[in-house]
């Protein structure tokens, strides 16, 4: 059975979480001891060199990166969805490449270490996070507001990975008021059969400010 | 025919250049007026909300993330070359991702952004880019050292995406010195077919420490 190493607060370790439970696939949870270190401990970054998580073991397929972990799941298991969330046309792989990107970088790496700051006393620049942040919101708004899903005209794991770490940014101290268009995205996505939340995600209805 | 918008010194633009002259590609290069702030301007920011480069159109396709633009000149042009640039099994297919990521996150927002601070006095932590480029590096090196390729038994576009902040980090005062592995890598990438240089790296031969 896949393997699946991560924690329930980290929003990276989420994405493959919720994938799995859209795409019904079985897993085991195995929480990082993160007190203790286990994820900068030798046994761990045999598995990971990078240190963190989530990582994700299929038989010997070991993934460490929380995009790949979801090009992974839905092409190896695409049989078990009807839903393409890896689609396979150029321009669609393109796109959700892109999407995938956005979410490794511009969103974690604003959205997503404010929330780090405040929520785990992770050091770095709070006001430089936050900015970048706001910036990334409105872009995104504009985004959305054209279109009902991130790369695809059905959901692709584009939204399931720039999803989490917009959801959680009130917890990093950047408002999600006026942002009509993201909400109605997060409504899509709470909508989908087999949808769970994550701590700090309320669910199923987030209030909308329309 | 493709354009490409980018800079001749920009490793992002460098990129799609040299997946583009690999896989035997035409494109036209117009070059980002950054002095004049041409890429924070309305008509850029319509080709790119990011507000950066590369950007590259082919018809009425617009990529402005420079991995998703090598996972679309890998597809939509392979039948111009002999190599799978981005192979079609699940497993390259994630692990490719998975360096794409790598590239994206990991060793631009490290390598690369020391070299920008020093090269192009753009502003952040230093200390912090060259400490972390230099743990970034000792990864790479221990995983060079049992294989040829980042993600495959063959160049992929992990390579590409890889390649350049790495090759390019002593501008960022990083010293190359000491990685067997990565300069027997940079070689293997200097002798493919149709392999071009960039500004900033010593080409075909880099000296190595070996």
């Amino acid at each position: 059975m896949i393997k699946l190493h991560g924690r329930d607060v980290s929003g990276n370790t989420y994405k493959a979480q919720l994938l799995m439970s859209l795409m019904n696939i079985e897993f085991e949870f195995l929480t990082v001891d993160v007190a203790n270190g286990q994820h900068k401990s030798d046994d761990f970054l045999q598995l990971n060199p990078r240190g963190e998580f989530p990582v994700l073991e299929d038989d010997s397929m070991i993934i460490w990166d929380s995009q790949a972990i979801l090009v992974y799941l839905a092409r190896q298991y695409e049989a078990q969805s009807n839903n393409p969330w890896y689609p396979n046309t150029t321009t669609d792989m393109t796109l959700v490449t892109q999407w995938l990107c956005v979410a490794n970088d511009d969103i974690f790496n604003s959205l997503g270490k404010a929330r780090s700051m405040l929520k785990f006393n992770t050091e770095g620049d709070l006001d430089l996070f936050q900015q970048k942040g706001r910036a990334m919101l409105k872009w995104l708004e504009r985004h959305l507001s054209q279109r009902n899903w991130l790369a695809t005209n059905h959901p692709s794991i584009a939204d399931i990975a720039c999803y989490p770490y917009v959801a959680l940014c009130e917890e990093g101290n950047i408002s999600l008021q006026g942002y009509p268009a993201i909400h109605r995205w997060f409504k899509r996505i709470q909508s989908l059969d087999g949808y769970i939340s994550m701590p700090g995600i309320t669910s199923p209805e987030i209030t909308s400010p329309e």
